[in-house]
């Protein structure tokens, strides 16, 4: 099994409030949860709170959307089991006959192990929600000037970390922007990003403050690649204590340099290789700050909140 | 690998004039694909009817959400092995060394076989948007009298069956809804929808029927439960011709008797066993119908089905 992250007695309080208050339904495997009707709410509010604020800031993203799994073979291409071999997801299934079928039918419902029936498809679960704008992007050839923004939704990730930190999931919403274009353009995209989205979180009510940050790099090696990452400033995330010793991720904004436009072969108006850059809001995570902040009934939240969220009172 | 259905030619002209104007977004496996805008807004529009529709009938849901992944041990109880084994995803990961996870990513980078570096994790891709949803309501123990009506929403559903058909899709959005009470009451909701839903389809200029169906259970020993389901009228489909020899099914409406509750222990207000009932519209199967129908070109759609999506015109 997976190393299992026990709660901290404040997580596990925070856990079962949720649990009580309805918010959070428990599906009987640590981080998976559905969602009761106010907690939905809360998150499409702040969904379509994000894409005001991108209107507001001028942006015109393109809207695409993808589906929680992506093609085994784009994983392999990215690295990102050289990086993340532990958080990765990978989907099998049956391959065989209808005897085998009988066998693996009777080992599953004695609940013994059914493995040896199952075998590797051609897909994964989505550990991003950016990673499959930059293929589609690339299909189109030459960028137009400028580049491109891309809008790729609040749409589901999935890591595999199990723990009993409700504002841990395995399966989440992340609302994703992706930037396309010129280094410097995608550079001054990610920082004011960056800035606006700490203005948009505080304005929440969070007591929300961001820092450098690094990705969750796997082994030892893993520490060096980290170390890196945070020399460049490649990395910063928003900050808000929830529950635990240390405040939690509940958005990130990340340089990639050439990293993606190289695999894919994206490449400027004028013939340059682009620079990508992307920001995500962690839907979940947001929802269960603000619960924590303005407590677990919706409908006494402040009013400048539910304005923010709805354009009206809870 | 399953079974690869390859697309008929009008099938693989469909899929080629959907991804040549922008509606779907290849991923380089079959029956995986990105949306692009406006598919998607006639998604969310389509969902939104079925939402005005059901408050029109006087349905009141109740509103929860699930992720696309269900705890394993709850597929192993269902039997869901037994019907559907071909179908069936499971997710699996890494669990080992630093040592390991280099041999992994190596074999993985190189494209070979990187399966004897996978586990069988306590998830599995969901197959079905409603199997969430009765455990849930058991939790709550008894039923309030007159039952409960969940809206689990358009949520992501996964089948194993990569085909070349654009209308058959491994990923794929089902909006459902979910009853639960009285067996007269469960089987006259279960028929008020499907009339209720036919008119639905043929409002949007659908040119849709409804017939008598069976799930696709697998092997010789499922024909004979097909048969037993079809005799009982477990389960209705409305159909729509899309592409291929055959009409596809864009909504289904099944019966479940006392199969969940039995399952989960799911009580009326007077003690009785819990009876269930499903329906689905199948999201992409509908849109793909209605762009083969109206046109690739959304803004020329008619106003009356733009009305009944959007409430405007495209």
């Amino acid at each position: 099994m997976a190393a299992y992250r026990e709660a901290t007695p404040d997580q596990a309080e925070l856990l079962d409030a949720l649990v009580a208050a309805g918010h959070l339904i428990p599906s009987g495997v640590p981080g998976v949860y559905g969602r009761g009707s106010d907690f939905e709410k809360v998150r499409l509010g702040l969904d379509g709170h994000v894409t005001r604020v991108a209107t507001a800031a001028g942006e015109t993203p393109e809207t695409l959307r993808f589906p929680p799994v992506l093609p085994r073979r784009q994983l392999e291409d990215l690295g990102y089991l050289e990086s993340f071999p532990h958080l990765a997801g990978t989907v099998f299934a049956f391959e065989g006959t209808e005897a085998q079928a009988r066998a693996q039918a009777e080992r599953a419902g004695g609940h013994e192990d059914w493995t040896e029936h199952q075998c590797m498809t051609d897909l994964v679960l989505m550990p991003a929600v950016c990673y499959p704008v930059y293929p589609a992007v690339a299909r189109r050839g030459t960028l137009p000037a400028g580049g491109v923004t891309i809008d790729p939704g609040g749409s589901y990730a999935f890591r595999h970390e199990p723990s009993g930190d409700p504002a841990r999931l395995q399966m989440f919403h992340m609302r994703e922007l992706v930037r396309i274009a010129e280094p410097e353009t995608v550079q001054a995209w990610r920082d004011g990003w960056r800035d606006r989205a700490l203005e948009l979180l505080r304005g929440l009510g969070l007591d929300a403050d961001f820092d450098v940050a690094s990705d969750p790099f796997f082994g030892r090696s893993g520490r060096m690649m980290a170390a890196s990452q945070r020399e460049q400033a490649l990395k910063f995330e928003i900050l808000v204590q929830i529950a635990g010793p240390e405040p939690t991720a509940v958005a990130s904004f990340n340089y990639h340099q050439d990293h993606f436009s190289g695999l894919y072969g994206i490449t400027t108006a004028d013939g340059q290789p682009a620079h990508t850059a992307c920001l995500g809001f962690g839907h979940e995570r947001i929802v269960i700050a603000l619960l924590k902040t303005h407590g677990l009934d919706v409908s006494t939240w402040p009013p400048e909140v539910c304005d923010a969220l709805w354009g009206v009172a809870a």
